[in-house]
């Protein structure tokens, strides 16, 4: 019983740690930030913070496993059991760049700094790859449902379309996050995304609810 | 005449500079790139260096512009008198990845790095949204004279189909700076560019010479 506290205790101090950090990294840079200011923020020792983490780039890890669930849990909230494929793909897109909207001062950043480092440094590469993969894979997930449901009809590969939407999607998430406050508004971008939608897949826009 | 060699000689060493510190800035970070760093790369002194640059913002403006008129020379390089429109758009597209691509270890890194700071930092808002509103501009540029070439028949407003491919363009040069040695390959960009751009626009893909 005592373990199992302790184990939870853990757990979520690592979990609060890689949350504190990314609000440091998105306010000072990822070489700014120090352990000594994740400890002053978390009210711990610098000892208690490095038993979590033995360096940044294990920090980093962290803040962005932290950061990918924190957008799918976000995104894959707003999905319903009753949209068409048309519209579950326009939530996964509308609601990523709402999210790097409203995560301008935390994970959205970290998004940005993935790129960074991992264009830098090759130990990133992995984290990187997995995360784009990932990302293309929920896309052509989406059109895939589409096309079996009848709604999508494309002109060009499926494969192609993702690969498009996706660069399109992480284009405008890195956008919306970086651009000066007010350049991109929620109230446009479902239509906005609607028309692209329509454009690449011919879908109708007419949501069918069963 | 004195005075004229000195001034060539002045503007000759602030782009000099501006690219030494893309590469340090490419290799080690922003933060991690110091002024001594840059004045023993150029082989000059640090006082010389902040004579040009007084801070480290000053010289990230430098880069930008550097890096901004590189990309320029070599995309517009690309682009051929006698190409229709729908040709143009493409070596635009490809021309772009291409240059992410090869610019991997120099101004690839600082388009990143701008992305960063413009998120963190109100002093650069102005800079990325010129940047990434003349992309924008230069792509809607193409997909006028297409229309008026009656090469292209948007579905969408033209606005909209830029502000897409704007996106997905600046999607796709951050991932091909970004991503792993070998994730992007030169060969397969007209191919996969051209089904974007024939999805976007429904050209014919047929390049008409006079």
């Amino acid at each position: 019983m005592a373990k199992r506290s302790g184990t939870d205790k853990s757990a979520c101090t690592r979990e609060k740690a890689a949350e504190a950090a990314t609000k440091l990294v998105a306010r000072h840079g990822f070489a700014e930030t120090t352990f000594k200011m994740l400890a002053d923020g978390l009210g711990v020792s610098e000892a208690e913070v490095l038993r979590h983490f033995p360096n940044k780039n294990a920090l980093m890890h962290e803040m962005v496993q932290t950061m990918i669930r924190h957008n799918h849990a976000v995104v894959d909230g707003l999905l319903r059991a009753d949209d068409d494929a048309g519209y579950r793909l326009l939530r996964h897109c509308v609601g990523n760049v709402v999210w790097a909207l409203r995560n301008r001062g935390a994970g959205a950043q970290i998004l940005i700094l993935l790129y960074s480092l991992a264009g830098r440094r090759k130990e990133f590469a992995d984290t990187f790859d997995r995360m784009t993969a990932g990302g293309r894979q929920r896309i052509l997930k989406h059109l895939m449902a589409g096309k079996r449901e009848g709604m999508f009809h494309f002109t060009s590969d499926p494969a192609t379309i993702a690969e498009l939407l996706h660069h399109s999607l992480f284009g405008a998430m890195l956008y919306a996050a970086a651009a000066p406050e007010g350049s991109v508004k929620e109230a446009g971008l479902e239509a906005a995304w609607m028309k692209v939608i329509i454009a690449l897949t011919n879908y109708d826009g007419q949501p069918t609810r069963p």
